[in-house]
């Protein structure tokens, strides 16, 4: 697998510059007024307005994954500007939840909404959404499977927005709450993070022209990709250390986040110790957190997220070897899947 | 002219009702989420969440302008759901508008953020710009006229975001700063409002395939009805009584609102009476506001405005005249500038 691992790392850097310089070119185009500037700065490019830290830029791992999968399915004309696309839409969706959440800083740096208030956040986000649209609409006049990769990402962003109300939804009900299921929560996760992921990958393919079945595996594999890294931020953000992940530890406790640990622990015995604790108004205690931990642990609720995350990057797996490519690139997507658990250094296919 | 205005007021009509078939259709094929329903209620339509007045339906009017253009130059596959995709992105704009403002009311009911919050009055219009986005991806796979006239649209809708941006910057600065000029000022307002209104006429025609010289004359004859429009409203809110508008008599001045009649009277010797009451923090007494419209008419603001609507509906007008169409259409489309002139009950061409 080592071969694979590097063969990946080269790859995805090589996919991330180019879909990095498609960004660019789009926020570029787009004009001189300071709106875009704030744009600039969210994405990490020099700019007058204010210079970004450098770990602004992000990973460009959606667009980049675009890229890769349209590559080994014989490169598409439309994969460059479809990955601006999806690349401006998921930091478009960052731009106004950190004003939905009331996130002050991203990536080490003040907000968009934070650095110039609520009303330039939302406006330079819809501008932000403008430029997907326009790069979406361009791919859509290059061929037709461009313009069928681009409708299918249209739809999955929908999907994306609807992901946020389910959160919105959950977050509102207490821990006790007839409607706080695992499920709804699995399906928020889904529809909030993964099926991004899962279209990334499946548009990628689509716009090289992969059949419907094809597609469908693709958009399958990316989404099992996304399950399993929103699961192991759940894990981490509770079972790792600050100094791995570079968030502050159980954070997600703190915030008292119903996530899929804490879930499967309420409905696994934990319930009595749990819904108190998260019925109350103060901030938790160390003791508090501490208490919840061993709760969880108690009831198996890390090892069952492992179990979890593991079947999610099993599938992936799965589905990257039946797909119609080469044996290389078939142990490449599978490096990839399994690159995700790794990087919680927790979890061990 | 009688004739046109019936014939006007009947096609219009008809448009309207198309068009407002095609925005339910585009409402109803996303689902039945209540995020959607917070849509359906703004877009004046049937929910299960909170049953709208009738007055929260709108006229329609852009998406009814498109729908009437394309007709006259022969109808297009694609101009429906082009409609459709102006209407939801122009009621898009207003949903995250009334954020940005703080308006509590809308159309006589209560707007989005304030029924369900400011983060679900983000999300939801973030939602319905997807939608925006995928009648233009729809009309973008219909034929290259449908393409062509979907990249105009999104073009322009970049441009109306840049509006709300000189919008925001134009309030945040005094009346007294040299960037607050009247030349930045109509530059706002075409941007914020004319444009969109020039797109709708524009996109009619190029989607029923006008060529370039065409489609820019329509958008000429709809930017200056907007530009015409916007006055009027500026003209009114200061010199029409609450009876005609629906709206608090000198509203604009209440809020210190630096509309054209104001920067023209700041410009032609008013500047030491407005400067300072402008400046002040505290509400402007009635008799502040007396002072003030007696100042603007003692320097000629009032006739400036006039002459400046006149010229607009002259412009588009003028350019009807000119487009390829039949007699009776022409004179349908002039009817309809003077139109926007007389609802002032104040503008005589």
């Amino acid at each position: 697998m080592a071969s694979s691992t590097d063969d990946l790392s080269r790859r995805l850097t090589e996919a991330r510059d180019v879909a990095d310089k498609e960004v660019q070119k789009a926020l570029d185009e787009a004009g001189g007024l300071p709106m875009y500037d704030m744009l600039r700065y969210f994405m990490g490019y020099e700019n007058p307005l204010k210079t970004p830290s450098p770990g602004m830029h992000g990973k460009r791992t959606r667009s980049a994954l675009l890229l890769l999968i349209a590559e080994m399915f014989g490169g598409s004309k439309s994969a460059p500007v479809l990955a601006a696309g999806i690349e401006l839409f998921h930091n478009f969706t960052l731009i106004h939840d950190d004003i939905e959440d009331g996130d002050e800083m991203r990536r080490g740096q003040p907000t968009v909404w934070k650095e110039w208030g609520i009303n330039h956040g939302i406006n330079a986000g819809d501008a932000q959404t403008l430029l997907v649209d326009r790069c979406l609409l361009r791919a859509s006049g290059i061929d037709s499977d461009g313009h069928a990769a681009a409708e299918l990402m249209n739809e999955t962003f929908l999907g994306v927005i609807e992901g946020q109300y389910l959160d919105f939804e959950l977050t509102e009900q207490t821990l006790g709450d007839a409607t706080v299921t695992e499920e709804a929560y699995l399906e928020m996760i889904r529809k909030k993070t993964a099926i991004l992921i899962g279209v990334a990958v499946a548009a990628g393919g689509r716009s090289a022209g992969t059949d419907e079945t094809t597609t469908q595996q693709l958009f399958t594999y990316g989404e099992s990709l996304g399950m399993a890294y929103q699961m192991t931020d759940d894990l981490v953000s509770i079972w790792a250390d600050e100094k791995t992940t570079g968030k502050a530890a159980c954070g997600d406790i703190y915030e008292r986040k119903k996530t899929f640990p804490i879930l499967y622990a309420r409905d696994n015995g934990a319930e009595d110790t749990l819904l108190p604790l998260y019925a109350e108004r103060e901030p938790l205690t160390e003791g508090d957190v501490a208490k919840i931990v061993t709760t969880l642990e108690g009831v198996g609720a890390k090892e069952a997220t492992v179990d979890c995350i593991i079947s999610h990057i099993k599938k992936a797996t799965g589905v990257a070897m039946s797909l119609p490519i080469n044996q290389e690139d078939k142990d490449l997507l599978a490096a990839l899947a399994e690159k995700i658990a790794a990087s919680a250094g927790i979890v061990q296919i």
